[in-house]
């Protein structure tokens, strides 16, 4: 019996250790890259290349972060950072390295947490995906993608991200 | 007796497997951001949008990192890259996203590691958190994150990594 | 008898939690930075400092990324993103802040999946070291890094990656 419940207790501790496994967190937002216009939150900074037209232009975004395609819908937070364009073949396939911080203001536990995500947003693509590559606050230490497409004039991000 | 060894040895394969477990690295540095006179090490190349003032400006550094928040403390490295100005709100909440690769001359075994930083940074807060996205050396596979606040004219990262 | 049944499935179910482990993945590619000529691939955006001559320069790079040093190899990819000037010691170490998109068109399963790319590109350094801090497709969850160093007029990429 004592060697039973030896046996029992290292179970335990193994399927514990085994599991002290990641969460995995979904989430839907929509990002509103509004250009131009006395609402504007995307501003173009510096002129880009001279050599190829567009080629480098990179573009700052505070860009709301809402809940529905809806840009009056609930605003769950702001992706702040920038993009850059970055493809040669500008016209077919506009390419842009995409940096920024989803800085959520998500309804309860996420909010005040942050999200880095990067990665190449190939605009001409209507499903392509871009890399969480860290978090704050409750997303500290996370990792994950999401995909990104058009839905009519907002992106729509679809975050899968693991955390411990 | 024998079908207890490979119990035993099972359970011990099992733990093992299960403690291939992370190690937790803390480090505090200080940031030097000297914006202005000789010794500056922070420079804004391009100008910024015209249409909201500040926006978009870009900052690049090469920042010495000290053991304590004197700037004459010892050299434990230096954080090379850049911030942005990307918060519309810039006078309430001047937040840049910030990126930079910390080049460790840690004393002893971090020397020659790197870090990469990454995050909003919110000024305005006085503490803040970025992520650790990655790393390079001693800093293989690394993921964490840095809280940062100010300390006289420095700025305290706080960092706690996660390495294999 | 049925006691032991039961002690073989929790090992099975603990030991296939512990395994659950990662892939490492190990990836060679060439990356061609052609600064000059009507073929050029990276273009300097924005005129850097004027206080420090060459510090600060940004170039936006869609560099072609190949199987051998030979840039008429067959194509595995593009590296779609930038490097920014950043090391005040800009004539003795001149280090650049480098995020990239690794596009990758590698023959079969890897083809369309990414590489997010980061680090301090150290080039007076013959080896040196940059961090994979995400990933797509493929690399979902990617953390890694890749040794650097030039080939001819190559930079050859040594990358090792993990993933779930």
């Amino acid at each position: 019996m004592a060697k039973e419940a030896v046996w029992s207790m290292a179970f335990i501790l193994c399927i514990a250790m085994a599991a002290r496994s990641e969460k995995e967190i979904n989430m839907v937002f929509y990002m509103h890259d509004v250009v131009a216009g006395s609402n504007r939150t995307a501003v173009q900074v510096g002129a880009g290349s001279s050599i190829k037209p567009g080629f480098g232009a990179m573009v700052v975004i505070d860009d709301a972060l809402t809940r529905t395609p809806s840009p009056d819908s609930t605003l769950v937070g702001r992706a702040q950072g920038m993009y850059l364009s970055d493809s040669l073949a500008i016209l077919t396939s506009p390419d842009s390295l995409l940096a920024f911080t989803a800085i959520l203001e998500w309804p309860g536990e996420y909010s005040g947490s942050t999200l880095s995500i990067q990665g190449g947003n190939r605009m001409f693509m209507d499903q392509r995906e871009v890399s969480v590559v860290g978090g704050t606050g409750k997303f500290r230490f996370a990792l994950g993608y999401a995909t990104v497409h058009n839905v009519s004039t907002a992106l729509q991000f679809n975050v899968t991200v693991r955390v411990p």
